[in-house]
């Protein structure tokens, strides 16, 4: 998820503009023009850093000199200083929520992600983890970058992503046989096709019509087991990947992972996120 | 936090964009161009909602039709139908995740602001519940409305609404009675004067130079209540508005409320939310 | 009203654009392509600078060197060079009418408002001067610095600022005294609420209802008066602040201020603003 | 100047985003959801009105109803209700100001413009009264369509509707007649092409160089004459219009139209502007 | 391709700002503002319609009447009325331009695509033709969607619709190999990954490597035939697709569609593209 | 048509972000953060080269270094290296197309005019070549600069620019000649009045009726020369400008050009335009 420069920093404005309104009133009445003023980005808990590389780009947009004193998806523990922000007192400060919202809400999600993966990864599994489209509205691209870098997938962040056909294209357009066949003929060879579907018998008549992908929705895993299980027997398991979808948390994912599913994805890692709590410490000036 | 309709929809509209990218490709190769679709938004746990306002605004200006089926601040239990919307299958579609995500976290956010509320109000103390400026980046305006819906109060969404001096203006400007009596002198009459505090002593420095509204910064709630105690002995109680601030949660509350404080803020509300769980069925179809 | 940069310099890009539409056809078709040129805005008649920050700020943003001769705020005499601008010829040419166009309306209301300001000054009266919202649309942020730097106190910039119950909302909304328990009570505790009466009757009714600013509508300096004299024997003076509105002009302004009214707000400085008069001039020339 | 509805209403935006902020706080609190009110927009002094269409336009785009009293371009005297609103209450009161604003100026430019007209048509000459681009940033559509409806000439909006060399052209790029003939051979056929002069022998160099439009810059109005004479003589005057420019006012023109000049240009028209007396009165409520 | 109506309509008015520009000088003084027309599009010549619907999109979001003479996609004859529009005769001519515009490149796009697509068909071949980036900047969603209706393949649109690892990044990063297999490793589970390569043993290795798509990139017909049998040879067929790119044109496709190859990707028809000839001709008038 | 390179930006980042979509997925995938690439641009196919300036301003404005290795409408020979780009190689693989494709657009806009422009001056006439509005939607500002870098006209870019009074003006609004006397009435002296005639008769009435510039619309090449003649003898020849337009091409426009007509528009330049062929090639690298 490369962003030219300018680019992303067109994305990171819309969040200043929003936070400074018609200007910072506080700041102006009483900091002065010139004045100077360090300070640093400090974590207050455990986590995953996610945001350093969105915080650079908007505080040297705005003539701040920024340095990263951790790396984007590096842990850090309690009261590291994960970055030096220095230069215009009234810039700084003007900048200070918008920088540490989307430091803390990117970590946040990071964190959380890779809490699940580590989880995955520790008991033995290769399940990948990956997000939904349940993200805060306007900050979506965010959210999923820091999804990758807490070692998640992106999953599809846009409709133009993927062919993903739900429970409701299906309601709307017909059997889930027909659907993907008329999907595969007109679909560009250049995306993948998934489908999502309720139970394992669904899930081999998507397998043989030509589905790349099956979401089984709102599955236990014992019935990912089994279909799995029967995929495989009837010789689909080779060239489908599974994700499990619904229902799946951070205490529950173990169960999904150990059905030898290839995916399973979570909503609360980006709808339900906890924030890092972070604070922005000045620690030098000058008038 | 009244909007003329179309400055909303424009509001609405980037969520839908980001979330639309070029295009909806699952449902233009899936859903014939004129089929027609009704639906009902399901609320799937208890709640408070909030979005309502957003989501019809939403769908009206794509020409679907939508109904509220409850009120934006009203409670609703599980398995509710909040909204039917109906129309073009494709509009519908395409516009559904940018919907629930819109509902899911303005009624997350109402719903644990409403709790906080109610717990306070039971315990019989009149303590207001603000929220801060930790938002998500971008949807700021609506976190800030659902807090309202929620019964809490707003407090600043940006830099403009209020002058408010933290700890780091007070850093690089100096002492908190030179820096109010500044404020004072060049604040506009329209905005009142703020200020963060981390003593009792400062307190009743602020209080003296004329501060509206102090914010007792990380005080425990042992703390507060001195502070209170001392600004009343000193006369100062009637003419200021006091704030906790910091470290206060859902869990906590209880105890600064009984402090006598006039409002407590609380970051988790907005930026840890947990968003409702929603869903959108298909509950009729016409092609 | 501090602005960082990159979201000032997006205010100014709209004037620019919307001044130089699809390319400097002149420019472009005698001026070669590196050729360099200094120049001097100058002023031609006595007033007071403001603007000087903005003309920069589009000036530097455009590559061009911009040197302040003059601080914003600063009173100058006719033939002062208030700016030294230099660089590219062809941007600093097609920049030169969106450069002098701020200036000169800045300049002219911060010139106006400081005239009003100063009367009142001299004649040993403390009344603050407001400006309302009645400015050039799309121009108004730049009006209200403008009115801050003459010495003026910004009022509302938007329907944001403040609670400003008009005759209007009362009309529709009903009794003065229910409306302003209504707002009081749901009104975030970060905003002032301001009411404006027709009647000294209704001030009275007001203050006793809690309004915390009062504007009397329309008032002739007696009904001033006797509002003021009647508010402070009933004890209300110390806690409300008290504005005058409406017909209000530079020439009759003293006979308001010597009410003791604490606010005189005047529409003529933004509504009506007289331009300064102000060149660019090439000093230098190199191709 | 005429632009499709959806273009018009863009611009209009902008206006009414930067009046409304985050939302009409005051309203909101006050005013019932669904109430009704009808308004009438009064005047209250004489003059020629224009924003009548911009009005509509804007209040349309909001669901609110807009019946013109008069049309754009006429005059009007004090007391006359021009335009009647009716429609949502909450929508039409946060829309008030800017309705109001647009109106305002936009008629005191075409009052103002149409008193210049009527004075050299009142004494029998043929002048045309143009603006210059001296508007108030962001608004220069409007004001150069309210110079329109009062009778004037647009002149150049933008950069891009003329060739026209100026002074600080003429001293970076070489002598009038290598310029002219430069911009000649070079610019488009379908544009004009127009040369400020500094004295009445380079307005004949102006004219031998095939200069179409030939601008005076702050000439007497003696000095215009002898010009007019001295082109006409030399048998330039049929094909070349002649723009006195520069200090010109409503006190001045007479001198300047007697001269027999085709165009006389002043800028106090738009940047000195004095807005038309307005209000916006409720007249009918339902709750 | 599916974009909610507003969505679209969105990206249609910012060509019809470009055209419009401060307004259409030429109607506002030859039309009265009432005036009502009605006019037909005609097709010139032979050729595949596309652009039918973003042509009423335009129109009737302008409040213009607009009705479809035949479908996007359709074949049409010379002298063909293609669109039925009517209403304010100002609006209709301000966007003729851009209407027409919109329809003869969008149809132009589509008649060569379908030119070529139907020569591959009559030939008896299955290969899929597919567009590349080389679009008219600022118009790539619909050059895609006219080489879409043209029944050509839309291929990536955005740098995000597919992992496609061309020379130069292989000629940065390192081996076919061990990029290929970095990709796989590392991007999303919901993309596919295609290789560009410049012969047949890299071919082999990106089979070997585990790309989907590999793209065999100015290889002759006899060169892409052997890589196609090659691989066959190796098993790899059934799992990838292959796509012959460069120097492919109208003139040499059949070669490439002989070679069994998947599919052909053609820049011409979009970075060359002949217009389709169409007019709009008033048919009815009232004032 | 010089922009301020600010505004000049802005317009290609809309190019820049339609084709980067939400992120380069490949890159980030492939390309090591920091890794340095230099490349050329490197033209493949004889022409005229345009685009240079735009490519730079974007390259420049996204951190890259940018050498001109030939200037704007200078000639080319195959092979030859334009443009030498270098930095940061991620953003510069994903600034590749864009680059690409404005470049090799302008380069074949202005590559097929000056084939015209060539073919009509070594013939010996003196006809201006214009282009006409028929450009791609979105890039209408930068098809019209090729135009002019091709030895062309410009001719309108908006509906602004000119007062071009076409077929379905008369049609609407009335006779030739009173709508040429309404326009010259109404229209800016700083505008020219074209009108589009069916025939010579008409081309005599708008000759008398004042029209600037007279567009001769399908004539044969006979009838353009009868119609000069006409004029001529009618003693219009030397102040009416003679367009021919419709049907126009590089193939027959020497039996327009021998006619006398001043000015031939030619739509195929723009609205059917051949891209030049070109490509960027690494030739440096550092990791």
């Amino acid at each position: 998820m490369f962003l030219p420069r300018r680019i992303l920093e067109e994305k990171l404005y819309r969040f200043l503009r929003e936070d400074v309104g018609q200007g910072d009133i506080t700041t102006s009445l009483t900091i002065p023009k010139r004045a100077f003023a360090e300070a640093l980005v400090v974590v207050k808990e455990k986590g995953l850093i996610a945001g350093i590389e969105e915080a650079m780009a908007l505080c040297e947009s705005l003539n701040l000199k920024a340095s990263a004193l951790t790396l984007d998806g590096a842990p850090v523990e309690p009261k590291t200083a994960i970055l030096r922000i220095s230069g215009n007192a009234r810039t700084l400060l003007s900048a200070e929520r918008t920088v540490l919202n989307i430091l803390s809400r990117m970590s946040g999600i990071a964190t959380s992600t890779n809490r699940v993966v580590s989880k995955i990864d520790s008991a033995g599994f290769k399940t990948r983890v990956a997000s939904t489209r349940k993200v805060a509205p306007g900050f979506g691209f965010f959210d999923k970058k820091a999804v990758i870098l807490g070692g998640g997938d992106s999953h599809r962040l846009k409709l133009d992503d993927l062919v993903l056909i739900k429970d409701n294209h299906i309601k709307i357009a017909g059997s889930i046989r027909s659907i993907i066949q008329k999907a595969r003929a007109t679909a560009s060879f250049s995306k993948k096709i998934e489908v999502e579907v309720p139970s394992t018998s669904d899930a081999v008549e998507a397998a043989k019509a030509g589905a790349e992908i099956i979401m089984l929705d709102n599955f236990s895993p014992t019935e990912v087991k089994e279909t799995v299980s029967l995929l495989t027997k009837e010789g689909f398991r080779s060239r489908v990947l599974l994700e499990a979808s619904g229902g799946i948390t951070e205490k529950n994912v173990l169960n999904y992972a150990a059905t030898g599913v290839d995916i399973v994805s979570i909503g609360e890692i980006t709808h339900s996120t906890r924030a890092m709590d972070l604070s922005l410490d000045i620690v030098k000036v000058k008038k």
